[in-house]
């Protein structure tokens, strides 16, 4: 098994970007997706940081995404807009929705910007941290980049994990940010299962049959399953209407599997939700409330055999300290494959 | 086991107007909440509407709320605001809001506006609804009004099942509702089942011990159980803080248990979005896409065992229908303790 090596974030953004910049993607944009994924790698979210370049290069190469976008605003007013991301790379697309969401609600108190023709743009706590820093809560919704889950009852793939972020400020605490997918597992939990030869928990997935499924190999002979059971379908609908229908992106039966088809136009859609936070009370305020709701549930008795309470995106924030400061650990496994992509695009390895 | 007879809507508004007014509500706001509770009943919500109504006047007479609040907003902007309640009745103050809600939607697009210094409002679903009318897409998350959830890892209730609901309008098909707690079962369920001496399934609830609680008659030895586990405290956690602290409203150890206490002021928060279509697309376009969306569910094949496959809001809409026409059945018990009150306040029974 080959071991991981810790690579520092700056290292991740110079190689993401070169490669981003070598299939033909302007160097002012790749240098904003390669941070973008560094973030997204020191956050811990390791299914959607540097782990999915080969398969936007792969996307780009096939035609399937388009490197010099017109990002443009579609329908506009105080506090909405609808923007078209012309099948650019998701993660510059959603950056400007959530600096236009930011920039409409200091305004409005709260400004909600959906995106169409977009693409794959990472983790969802990304977008919905980016108006912590403006003193704003985010909230951030996507249609998945495939689908892995029938309506419930039923037994067609119609839809997505479909998730959902929301962040919120703290003071002395870091902020708590809910990031999670509407199924009990995403289906990176189960690739990664499988690559490590173990069975899956009863609850990930069940086949056809109704039955669990719990060999992660045979994982395309069934589907994921929604938290709550009818709940978690109905939340995977709704962020579905709200982020892919409503923003006249795919939803349904339109959804392209962006991981078995790299040349067709996924139309992702996705949204973001900036929340002025001084347009209900004063920043300092809600920030102390906040630590102290942390300080509240922190000092809960624990249950047997729990070892302590977390906070939504408490274990992230670890991480993103820990990596921040001694490197993300990236495996020999991946390391060989972004070498492999390097040499054939003729640029300089991850490091160099 | 007494048997239930149905009752018209419009009687049952008049008899919780009667008895409202006869505790010191005004006439109109009467109406109004005996109107918004009669439409719980009718759209199935049994444990949200009528049913209430011996427990508000509990609390009416205890002191423990406002009969005639000076509900004003506090602070506002184009595209929110935030009113105290003056300890009113959660139900007109959240009418206001999503009023208020809609008009500012109008110009801006979205509008969000929270509500603190209120109380019980009722199912969540009615106020995600109230923008449908307008043409425009409704979301309500509120703090439940007792702790039934520790956080996740603990066992000291922290947690209320702060429940969630979002309305998407269709055209030829009903609207699309999701109206969810955060929790695998609602307390009232729980209640429920001990009413017809049922044991629980496995995942409603655990013991402080962490081990499965089945007997609902010891509830009171538990909590309930989040959905999809640590994501369902997240979401809990969330709504809590968008709709309680942001607010201004209780939200963790402040939360006042409205079935215990009936004379402190609860100060319930909740939060209503009104997001107007017609910013993003012309809104039959939308409708008739929801109604896609809606057909291609309904087409999916379905598992082994499963009679449909059921939209969220669906058999709640089917439950409206057939209440509308037929009249809302009510059980003989809660008729007694319905012509009890009555009695007790010297007004006219139901239905009289």
């Amino acid at each position: 098994m080959p071991t991981s090596v810790p690579v520092p974030t700056a290292q991740l953004q110079d190689f993401i970007a070169r490669v981003l910049a070598a299939v033909g993607m302007p160097d002012a944009d790749a240098r904003v997706v390669g941070g973008i994924m560094a973030e997204a790698d020191a956050r811990g979210a390791d299914a959607h940081g540097i782990f999915r370049l080969p398969a936007y290069v792969k996307r780009i190469r096939a035609g399937g995404m388009n490197m010099r976008p017109d990002i443009r605003i579609v329908q506009e007013r105080a506090g909405s807009a609808l923007l078209d991301g012309d099948n650019g790379i998701g993660h510059l697309i959603m950056k400007k929705a959530a600096d236009l969401a930011v920039q409409k609600a200091r305004t409005t108190g709260v400004a909600w910007v959906g995106a169409r023709m977009s693409n794959h743009a990472g983790p969802a706590g990304i977008y919905a941290r980016m108006p912590l820093q403006h003193g704003m809560i985010g909230i951030y919704m996507a249609v998945g980049s495939a689908n892995h889950m029938p309506p419930w009852g039923g037994t067609e793939m119609l839809l997505s994990t479909n998730p959902i972020a929301i962040a919120v400020p703290g003071r002395s605490r870091p902020p708590i940010v809910l990031d999670m997918a509407t199924t009990n597992a995403a289906y990176g939990k189960v690739k990664a299962k499988a690559q490590r030869g173990e069975m899956m928990p009863e609850g990930w997935m069940v086949g056809r049959d109704g039955q669990p499924l719990l060999d992660p190999k045979r994982s395309n002979e069934g589907f994921l399953l929604p938290i709550g059971g009818a709940k978690g379908y109905g939340l995977a609908m709704m962020f579905g209407l709200l982020a892919g229908t409503l923003n006249g992106a795919a939803f349904g039966k339109d959804v392209v599997d962006f991981n078995q088809d790299y040349a067709t136009t996924t139309n992702t859609g996705h949204t973001v939700i900036a929340l002025d936070v001084e347009a209900f009370m004063p920043l300092r305020q809600f920030e102390e409330q906040v630590d102290d709701i942390w300080a509240q549930m922190k000092a809960s008795e624990l249950l047997p055999g729990a070892d302590e309470i977390r906070l939504p995106g408490e274990q992230s924030h670890r991480t993103y300290e820990e990596r921040i400061a001694n490197g993300v650990p990236i495996h020999g496994e991946l390391r060989a494959t972004l070498d492999a992509l390097a040499d054939s695009l003729g640029v300089a390895p991850l490091g160099a």
